[in-house]
């Protein structure tokens, strides 16, 4: 399935999902398929970038035809690992926490969510939407018996880096993190950090309305 | 201050808020004067990286002396619209709307949150850390009376078009999109769309943590 990605950039994979969701919306809508110019169009990339992005994994396309857009969508889904049963836990279960557990959907993506970790005593104890609360001393004995995947840092900044490291010594592959903070990992070469960082989307918008020259490529 | 942003690429860009927050951070620290080598070890870029894109704002930097941080750092704020009293209001006051408004600092980055919007009788009325919450059905006389200059969109993905576009009429220069949607904007070509994609963050993570290859570059 996958010929050409030996080395595939960050810039490609950063564009997979939004293809993934482009092509879960179309076939949502009924489409079976279409061609790369046409999707090109409605994701804001030219027919041959989306050729080239493709290509990368293998292809996909057939001359005259097009995409057929459950298959694409389903081989993308499986290159971003979606079918893998992947597993998380939530630190911290504030406000942020709270939105993740109950609003996003972890499942879609190929996540199941297990298990969350706090250290208030109004919380632990509880489930919220379903997911079961333990006390944040819990946690080592959690990761000692049960294989998690990635673990989802909604803690204060203060405790951030601690909590990250926890989670790399319970031996996560990855840390989802939610907390402004660049998380500085001794000895965790192995684990990926993926960072939200709201703050630097709100500059980059406020950038943007401040009426600043730009040439409106995204290159990302 | 600025001469050679003619056309800065959206790349550089989406790089400033970093350096805006490394270089925070570097002054917090009590650091006075950075070397473009340096600043690069500690944000993974090379130290070319840096000044060429240092060099599209107008340089900064002095040979043999390396950057003034807190200037630098201002510098940076002030491109990035910092100082220029923007203006904010969430729509949506559910779980992840609660999280912005309480825990996020939107006076950090240069915006004054003024009011929220929601349809839940139960929090209209009321204020949440300070910001008071009107109903969704006072949002075009409050855009009347008022110079808002972005909207937070956290409502439901079902309204999130509808919201956006009685933004838009109501003036606002940019939207920041929490839906998951791609919002269709007709006749809106002024209004930047800033989203904040979860689910494309977590699937790239995914992919990351399911062992593919890549070459390690981030080339955002």
């Amino acid at each position: 399935m996958k010929k050409n990605n030996a080395k595939v950039s960050v810039a490609v994979i950063r564009r997979l999902p939004r293809y993934y969701r482009h092509l879960s919306e179309l076939m949502q809508q009924g489409t079976v398929r279409i061609s790369s110019s046409a999707l090109g169009r409605s994701m804001g990339l030219t027919a041959s970038q989306i050729r080239q992005d493709l290509f990368c994994f293998g292809g996909f396309g057939q001359q005259g035809y097009g995409y057929n857009v459950e298959k694409l969508r389903d081989e993308i889904g499986d290159i971003l690992g979606i079918n893998r049963g992947h597993t998380a836990v939530v630190l911290g279960v504030g406000n942020l926490g709270h939105a993740l557990i109950q609003n996003f959907k972890f499942g879609n993506n190929g996540f199941n969510l297990e298990a969350a970790f706090d250290i208030d005593d109004d919380v632990i104890g509880t489930n919220v939407g379903n997911i079961p609360v333990y006390g944040i001393d819990e946690l080592d004995e959690y990761l000692r018996l049960h294989r998690v995947d990635i673990g989802v840092l909604t803690v204060p900044r203060s405790v951030a880096n601690t909590m990250a490291e926890q989670l790399v010594r319970g031996g996560v592959k990855g840390i989802w993190n939610f907390t402004n903070l660049e998380l500085k990992l001794e000895g965790a070469q192995d684990v990926v950090v993926e960072n939200v960082h709201f703050a630097d989307s709100l500059l980059t918008l406020s950038y943007m309305i401040s009426g600043r020259d730009h040439n409106g490529e995204e290159e990302e």
